[in-house]
């Protein structure tokens, strides 16, 4: 089918369903409602990697790629699970790569392969010992990095947002499903204390059907996104860039993956399209003029970030989530997890609440509240909680996710984020940005799963014994 | 210009944006993004009404049409206050009737006339010894009453929505600004208390530049819905009549006239456009089920009225409101009432709190909060405030508009809302279910104001001494 006849079959399609997403969209492209880069049919070849479940592995032999924020921690908390042998580390900094390896020999191994160059990467990617590459890079670098690791028959967890565009959304699962590797995005928000026991309660349907869910990520990112990279900054501030050339959702995984399992995204129900809105930007050119002066080149640079957007997702199954993402007005740290059913609901920002029926016009007091949460502890949190909390990681959330990684592809399971939770998850990032381009137009979000969310099982609750 | 040359102006204008406003509705019409009865042309021999100030009464002699719910303890409140006197009240049932000439009676007044037929309404308006007429009737009599008011030289006071289709909203401004009468929507939250403070402190810049804002009417209302009058619930079930062939935000004024206040819209800023989604109904169908059975004409009847819709307005001056409506979950009662500014933010629910620059990472602590609303009271608190939570009506703020709006009257003042409040907080009714079906499209907000909003000033922080 060419590509010439699909654009009019399409057009003439929609003008029929008369749909509002019908327009003439900023790029000159004719569908500002279809996504760029959309794509349904599987190259031939591929096998979908729903439930795809890997030759167990005695010991999983990891390199890690990306040493700052995240990456040096992760060295950290990986070195304290079972069965895992860390044999390379990358990073541009040689000192990261330094304290990486002396964190390595300390815990009694031997030392990994060290690797400095920008394009090192690609040597880890290709070594012939290595069964995880776990990628800590700046968000440009998540998919290359992903790609190339799958490609060399390594299975590929990176940090978040996976994919930036739309085309790096498809590459990931075109690449995971070509070469049957895992691919999963390291949304550590899913383990979180409070996010697990909802995710328990609402598999027991303590909540009903659930219809409606709000995440976000509200933190005030202003001075380090501001910071030199010697002074726990971004290398090369490449997050500021980002806020420079980009409006609407570019960081939506922390808020949207906990609800988005909740729900079953891509396992019984799926994103249908979403709207996106952005405040006007504001506040990073006033803390750029506050901090450097009014004439410095940072407080007269252009931020197209608007400071606070918000993102609305319709499922196919009738559904909302409702998304937010503030990384500059001055507030207090929110990630909503907001559930909303037809027996009740539940939220952890600003402060836990529960409220069930048939008293759910008030949140349970503290005492009950105490039973219900001791009552629907996760099983993960029963078994590796108080671990968790001591080698910490963002509270314990952090090991968590790593200690179950581990253990999935020690016993050869299925891991609990897949490359269709990543791509639908950061999709979000280039279609809001379309929607808030287009005076916040219907954007259709594509399924990346090809049809298998229609029978595929929502992420269950799960144990690590 | 004739309407066919207009709109093909408007469709060739529209196609040279390239907006995504520019679709092919479910009704047929061209431009989706319009709504119905868009007009900006003021008809010849009308005048604008913003900042009207009409002649000063020294008794505002009123008709109270609709005397349930919500009229009955309007009456009550009515005649606690210096300088009013009821001379008509109207229902279609004698007793609530004779139960407000009771109170009347009882408070040392003569009696007012009775009305109890069906299209009595019209009558009252025509009297001669009217002044205001106080209409608290269902939702499809607000507009109709308040016109016949006007048109007959009465200033018109109504209830929440003022209007429920955009011919409606239209209706309003343009009777409003041809007969030069008062026409104010009874937004009683505009005058809750920590509304007032939040409006107060954001006249003096204690939270920067509101850039987002959000407000919600949620509330379980499924039980009242499907009351029968004599038990407490609504006349011929109306309410639950709009739910079957509605969906969207039927009922937005509640959270969204004290945020509209403080951004200052059609008062310096205006609404630009929104984007609204629900989700699928069932929390009704449910409900009916439980309460008469699966096979009952409640449980089979169809719901339009999707369980939870929330919707996102974006502002010409580049700032976002978010404003959600669910009347049927199970879940506790909340207004939202969020400000974000750049430099800092409050919230209303799920309990107050307050967070500020230098330290608004963290919000407020009791002490702090405390003298922060001392140091912020509005004057209308301090100087009603105490008699408002004796007479009370949803804890004194119904008391404190109805003093604000008999004091406004007899001094000949401007009223704190006025028809161009009414008319672009309840368009938010037909234009949220005109995007809802429409996959969430763009769709264009009117200007009311006619241009009026770009030099008009935010209702200032008034008093009544």
């Amino acid at each position: 089918m060419k590509k010439h006849d699909n654009s009019r079959r399409e057009f003439l399609r929609l003008a029929a369903l008369g749909t509002a997403a019908l327009g003439l969209g900023t790029t000159g492209k004719l569908f500002a409602g279809k996504p760029e880069g959309y794509a349904e049919i599987r190259p031939s070849g591929n096998k979908s990697v729903m439930d795809l479940a890997c030759e167990p592995l005695e010991t999983v032999r990891i390199a890690v790629i990306g040493l700052g924020m995240r990456g040096e921690d992760a060295v950290r908390r990986l070195l304290q699970i079972e069965g895992v042998k860390i044999n390379a580390v990358c990073d541009l900094v040689p000192a990261f790569v330094q304290e990486a390896n002396n964190k390595i020999t300390k815990a009694g191994h031997k030392p990994a392969a060290e690797y400095t160059g920008e394009t090192d990467w690609m040597k880890v990617c290709e070594r012939d010992d290595i069964d995880l590459v776990y990628n800590c890079t700046p968000w440009y670098l998540h998919t290359p990095i992903a790609i190339h690791a799958m490609k060399h028959g390594k299975h590929a967890a990176l940090e978040v947002p996976a994919a930036m565009t739309m085309e790096e959304c498809w590459q990931l699962v075109d690449t995971a499903e070509a070469t049957q590797r895992h691919c999963m995005m390291l949304e550590n928000c899913c383990y979180d204390f409070f996010e697990l026991a909802t995710l328990n309660m609402a598999r027991n349907d303590v909540f009903g059907e659930i219809l409606h869910a709000e995440g976000a990520y509200i933190h005030d990112l202003r001075s380090l996104k501001f910071l030199k990279q010697n002074e726990g900054g971004y290398y090369n501030f490449w997050r500021l860039e980002y806020s420079k050339k980009h409006n609407g959702n570019l960081y939506p995984t922390h808020g949207l993956g906990p609800i988005a399992q909740i729900m079953g995204i891509n396992r019984s129900d799926r994103f249908d399209y979403l709207t996106s809105m952005s405040t006007k930007q504001a506040g990073l050119s006033l803390y750029a003029e506050d901090k450097f002066g009014a004439g410095s080149p940072e407080a007269l640079a252009e931020y197209k970030l608007g400071d606070m957007n918000t993102t609305l997702i319709r499922t196919v199954n009738g559904r909302t989530l409702m998304v937010q993402h503030d990384t500059t007005s001055p507030r207090p740290y929110d990630r909503l997890h907001l559930i909303s059913g037809t027996k009740g609901m539940a939220r952890k920002w600003p402060r836990p609440a529960i409220a069930l029926e048939p008293n759910a016009h008030q949140f349970l007091k503290p005492e009950a509240y105490d039973q219900l949460i001791a009552q629907y502890e996760h099983p993960l949190v029963k078994q590796i909680g108080e671990k968790a909390k001591k080698v910490g990681g963002h509270g314990g959330m952090d090991f968590i996710m790593d200690y179950r990684l581990i253990y999935c592809l020690r016993n050869g399971l299925p891991l609990d984020q897949d490359v269709y939770d990543a791509a639908a998850w950061s999709c979000i990032v280039p279609l809001s940005e379309q929607s808030v381009n287009q005076r916040s137009g219907s954007v259709d979000i594509p399924d990346f799963t090809r049809g298998a969310w229609k029978t595929a099982r929502p992420w269950p609750v799960v144990t690590v014994e």
